[in-house]
């Protein structure tokens, strides 16, 4: 969000092709909006929005509020030892959402998909097209995971967020990152490398 | 929603109840009202209020779209035998959220909490002071479970429900209640019952 009010040299045209991406993820998806369809709607040439963002999964980043780089985080939690990739999940989800600009975000998200069917969809896409079939593919010990053990250890850290962030529950509040990480750890592991 | 739209004998009153309560628990919180507040604020006797919700905790359900008698679902699901307590957990949140009407209200609850400070305010106090103390005591095998420990299970459950009723992720919305049990109920059970 902060991003988007930060208006530098082509601040302009970087909001002019956030309006226009919200827009199109919002009418017609993650799947059927396209960078050249945005940059037509936006009135920039596509290498324009490709200067600006790293692609359509940036673009839509930058439109829901996830960090830039957010699949790269989870590409890099999941490398590594199998037998620690749950405690690296949980401290890669706190790193991105814990700061305080973080959590305003992941509030901010919750709220647009709870109110917008367009951005329940967009969200769906995104999360079905890159986060899961990176998670699914990019397997701890080389086996690849079951989708819906991904989602569910998502869920595990979805629900924290809800809690910690929307919900404000003083236990989950007010619990030190490694807390957290000492309980959870334990069944994200348990779904991805059991 | 279905009850508040149901205009029976007396289903005036029984509104005028709803909104005074809603507008109380949005400015003061759960703690902070009263059924009596409710009903001097509604212009009727407490007793009503008395008669047609079951206390504070039914009419705050009412108001949030948390079906009636969640408490006493939630104290079944505990009793009984602790080793497998968290499969009677999953089954629970499935038997009240699962139906049609259920998802609907999962979603205009978390729409509700997103957007306005007092609903989330309201949703707070009452998990804290109800669901978690209720399941904090009523502990499986008579210890008393660590706060956190049940809110971690609450996480597990609520980002389930984030992903198959308001992201409907599709690999969580097609997973038979069966399936969901089976990948989620150990984490519950290792966080309630270790």
């Amino acid at each position: 969000m902060a991003a988007r009010g930060r208006r530098t040299g082509g601040g302009d045209t970087r909001a002019g092709i956030v309006e226009a991406a919200r827009g199109l993820f919002a009418a017609q998806g993650f799947d059927g909006t396209s960078v050249r369809a945005v940059a037509r709607e936006a009135g920039v040439d596509p290498a324009l929005v490709h200067h600006y963002f790293d692609g359509k999964v940036g673009l839509f980043a930058e439109v829901i509020g996830v960090p830039a780089g957010i699949d790269d985080e989870i590409a890099a939690a999941v490398a590594g030892p199998p037998e620690s990739v749950g405690e690296r999940v949980v401290r890669t989800f706190l790193r991105v959402w814990d700061a305080p600009e973080g959590r305003a975000r992941f509030q901010a998200m919750v709220g647009a998909v709870a109110a917008h069917e367009g951005a329940a969809d967009a969200l769906r896409d995104f999360v079905s097209g890159t986060v899961l079939t990176r998670l699914a593919a990019g397997a701890a010990g080389g086996e690849a995971f079951s989708e819906l053990a991904v989602a569910s250890a998502g869920a595990q850290l979805v629900g924290m967020g809800m809690l910690r962030y929307v919900v404000r529950l003083p236990t989950m509040v007010e619990a030190d990152p490694e807390e957290v990480v000492a309980l959870l750890a334990p069944n994200i592991q348990r779904l991805l490398a059991p």
